[in-house]
């Protein structure tokens, strides 16, 4: 039987530490999948990539072991059963304002008669022995949770049937509660952000549903994980990279004084 | 015209630090090249990539201005041509051996009557205005030397007309020499190491040639320009960023005290 | 003027045999496409591909002359558009459920003033000489039940203006209609799906318009002939690919008594 | 601070020169980017390419200093956005048929509050220095009009607060609007078709928003400025490529008298 | 430390069966991993693929633990060991046909100061836990005999210290021993064939190397098993898709009696 | 039996204008087929391309009828081979200095005991029914002569058994003939190097093989053909572009008066 060892994980209470992948590209893929987190998760919404590199980025995960997730552009049926297909066992979904909207998602993650997922794990089936049906009570439905009425809905929400946690992205909720009073990042400080972090979690403590969020350094994620949350996404592959190139590079420079020749600015 | 503005900052005598590409991707490559280098080089021997991935590479970078070159797999006059024409602005040969090799190397790079380079700059011409024959002064042929008979011809080979550097790999350099007495790694501290890196240093320089050194740390290239390299190249794309992913998760787990779980192990 | 083959079978009343493509490579589609078939059907749902794989495998199918088709995500109409505009002469839809939703589909299909199919045959016009306006005589429009809705409508949605067809999966017309009974499968033998399968195929015939099935053995969809299917796929790639790659190991092992060997299990 | 040097030519009333790619390569891409356009619409709805050809085509651009611009598939949420993060200065939407949709349109466009855009800049951020919710003021929402729908709703579609431009394609418009009187192509000289394609730019004029044109030659584009026009697409990659070579090829067998060769016709 | 479990499998006399993969797709490559094989190697001399589809193909096979082996085009070092940093953990070389050619190939394979294998083993050594200079005892080094010159110096290239086997390719042999007397296939029935075969094999055994045969059927291989052989690759991707797919469609006809259809002939 | 249509067409006494593509794309590959040209090479050396794009080209060529060919990188017998294999009738092989190295070069295309090409035309036997050892027939060896040296051995190289024709690049033989003095170019109009050219055409005419010429304009082509060349390649495709765009450009600039935006300028 096929099993989601990140569900399996958060059976035993234990919190989990996911990756997460914005460069589409299988090596860095099997590069961050071999790094220690629970579970990776492929960023096809604002990541620089889409379904052609998802797929060779699930396979190169597979040897690992770790829990492999897909974030899907929007809210549609097509996008999120082809990751699934695909190996996904999970689905991160975007901009879930309703109750309606999360039966929506659920329902698109779950085959008949519990959902309308269609049927065809073409390579899934391939890659983890015995999915089938039975991958319903697997494949793990994480909506995130982004604008007022969202958090307007919460309690519908995260009640809803089949739904397996909530995902915080703060900079959109900050953008999308707080009317552009607040600049979009993530670890937020500010106390009314907090609050509303913490009260999802609540929510999601109160369906019995895992709480995820996305954070920005493990201080802040060691942090979230003291509140209760289940899941926390630390950095991703792009800004970690970026970060360590330019701390290497401003090291080089201080050492050895060299500055920037200004005379070669400027694109070729 | 067009010029090469790493060529032009070491007439200046200005030390250059150089970025590295293992990543076949152009993300990775734009990514890279945004973060102060003066140079970067796409290493088409060991890294997971080949021309195809070059190509769009190089044109990711352009717009940095950073001065992009290729290492090519090996001493081939159609890789080191290919790369030419797709925008390389240097190129890095492995195992020159002797002033022979060298000239060879060196007469790829070059188009008649000096060499031996077709002419055919396809993507070069529309990328770098004034590209054609004069691209002859511009491009940078840097030759690798990596087994004990290249440092025997280590003067030799610093004296072929038109070779521009030498640049060190000091695994290879190590494992070329040592006859297995030492590993392979970057950074060497071993005395007999420091003085046969600082021996072919000094041949650059008795013959006017960029001397570079492939290094793990900042540290040590500043070490090295203390020395009086040239170039320095300082970690490179995958080692960077599996590094900062691996104690990213580290700190997470050290502040969370949340243990991999073993039951998790092993591939789906 | 460009005539669709398979369309021109079907009004001679000969039945097709139809390839299924969930490999997304081209050369699969050209051996594939070299085997007999009269079409050969890329599927975008479940098959391992999008577009960026559907484009290169149309090519590749072209010189043979077998008619290609493509089965959509989902009932989108900037996926069917972009297939048919790749070169797909029919479009197979996923989840039509309704008579509203056979007729939304169908105008996706049909430039103005019959539908609402945007002009801009990019890659189409190239390929076949006279492709235009002209088109909506040709491309089929060939729409999936599904589900007990769909089953409701069948006489309505048989019924729309403009469908050429109705493509029945039986694992998930399975799913959709047994309540979670049976498990998902081709080649169904329970009586109560055989005599669905076979209403479907009556509905069609009473409007004039293919009945299509998706078997999983030639004897299945021999028979399915038999009961007046116009088009059976058989099999489909990975499937044929892993069967016979499978059977031609099992015969080794069993002429040679080579059992495998169980420590080399597990992942690298 | 990130300017869009399109929206800035705009502001200073001069028209623009649009190029267009059809083709999904970032060779052409860049060869096109150095021919003199001010701006450059990758064609993701009708053009033989879609987000994996996309990204290292604006990647290619990028040196250009041309504005590049999008047109996606379908008024999509995800489709946009993705656009948006991979470095879109613009998007160009098909089938805007009423206020509600062109409202809906520009919402996916800005950050909140003014929209719902999802936050995330993955590329532009890297490619644009100073990207972030700033870029709510710099990237422009063009809505094509297509339909008669969309001609009734002319007026309230370009009071659309957030809308910087109508884009007309006349092959579409024709086919929307004329019943099917007229084949749709470019360049439409009845009157009837001019007469609408001046109103839709009146109706721009009177909204303080830019009239934008698909042109089929240049001499129709410039009478199109002349009109008022703000921008003009002229051709586009791969007409221009059929056209020259067809030209090339009659020109040689005119000059040769050498015909085809029947023998040679049919594929092999 | 890393291993290699068909050196293991061999050293405890085990025969292996080996999968061949000659199309370009990492999904076909995951699909044949979970057949059965002990190895599968990856035909980058005549398979429609190069490094570019080399790399994510033995990302997607690492997860099975199948050995994952390449066939090179040719004996350059270059390619050689730019398969084997990609995760290669044998190598096929054509065109052996001197004891100083196949000291050559093998100098490719082992790091100094066995050989001349450059070090930056970069995906090998993130995939392949303690991959490094003990490397060197792992990869196999497999020579292909294919002319009467390398027939002629079979002991002496059988005896090259650090050889790990002989490869028969029967299709080759044939075209390069017998003058063109005999049309190349597999499965040679010959007896000149059947003893020059057992001659290589006899060789092999006498040195203490592996014995390799690549075969068209099961029954074949099992044959060659009998007479000692070490590995038999059986069939291979391509022909294994190509004559189920036909055998299919040949079934459906018989059954149907329908038949193709004449008029729909010839490329679109 | 395949056939090679354009060796069927010299047999007939009739001259051939060849297409060319820089451009790695199988849609620019398909276009290029259709606009009449006798056959089509992909330029594999001086191309914005490879291998990975070669095998889509030819793939998406096929239909049209047209004779595919590839210039490769080098004289290298891997990427000859892997160019047969992937389909095509023809390779331009650049660099052939001597009668040695064109007899090297022919073997490369040949199965014993004509040559020593490899047997395994995955590809091509899918491709072209009938190809096989038969082969050895219909594909074309045309040699590039680009030096001095070359020069000098003429009539040696023209004599070489097996060879089909020599292909001369006007920018490479004034390169490697006149000593830096002249630039490179196609079309040439100094006396010497039109004296050059012909007396390559006569070696060609005197050895009964086809003299092939690379020219820029249908008008010296046309030239070319009246002085007895075979094949005249005509252009290419990112020249016939860019020239194109530019001109279409500058036709709208002149028209409408307006100049390019100078504030525009500089990479983003």
């Amino acid at each position: 039987m096929f099993t989601n060892k990140l569900k399996a994980q958060w059976a035993e209470g234990r919190p989990a530490i996911n990756g997460w992948l914005s460069i589409g590209n299988a090596f860095t893929a099997e590069i961050m999948a071999a790094q220690g987190y629970d579970s990776v998760t492929i960023d096809a919404q604002h990541g620089a990539l889409d379904y052609a590199a998802v797929l060779p980025m699930l396979q190169a995960m597979r040897a690992s072991g770790v829990t492999p997730m897909v974030r899907v552009p929007w809210r549609e049926p097509g996008a999120i059963m082809k990751a699934l297909d695909a190996g996904a066992q999970g689905i991160i979904c975007p901009m879930v304002n309703s109750a309606v909207e999360a039966a929506e998602f659920v329902s698109y993650m779950r085959y008949p008669p519990l959902g309308q997922r269609s049927f065809g794990p073409t390579r899934a089936a391939f890659a983890y022995a015995g999915y089938g049906v039975a991958a319903n009570d697997q494949v793990l439905a994480l909506a995130m949770i982004e604008t007022q009425a969202g958090i307007d809905n919460l309690d519908a929400i995260a009640a809803t049937p089949g739904l397996d946690g909530i995902y915080i992205g703060p900079a959109d909720l900050t953008l999308g509660t707080q009317g552009g009073r607040l600049p979009p990042a993530f670890d937020r400080e500010e106390p009314e952000m907090i609050a509303l972090i913490r009260r999802v979690k609540d929510a999601c403590k109160a369906n019995g549903i895992a709480a995820c969020l996305h954070c920005g350094t493990p201080d802040y994620a060691a942090k979230a994980v003291g509140w209760g949350f289940d899941l926390t996404t630390v950095g991703g592959d792009s800004r970690l990279l970026a970060a360590a190139a330019a701390a290497s590079v401003a090291k080089w420079r201080d050492l050895t004084g060299a500055v920037p020749v200004q005379a070669t600015k400027g694109a070729y």
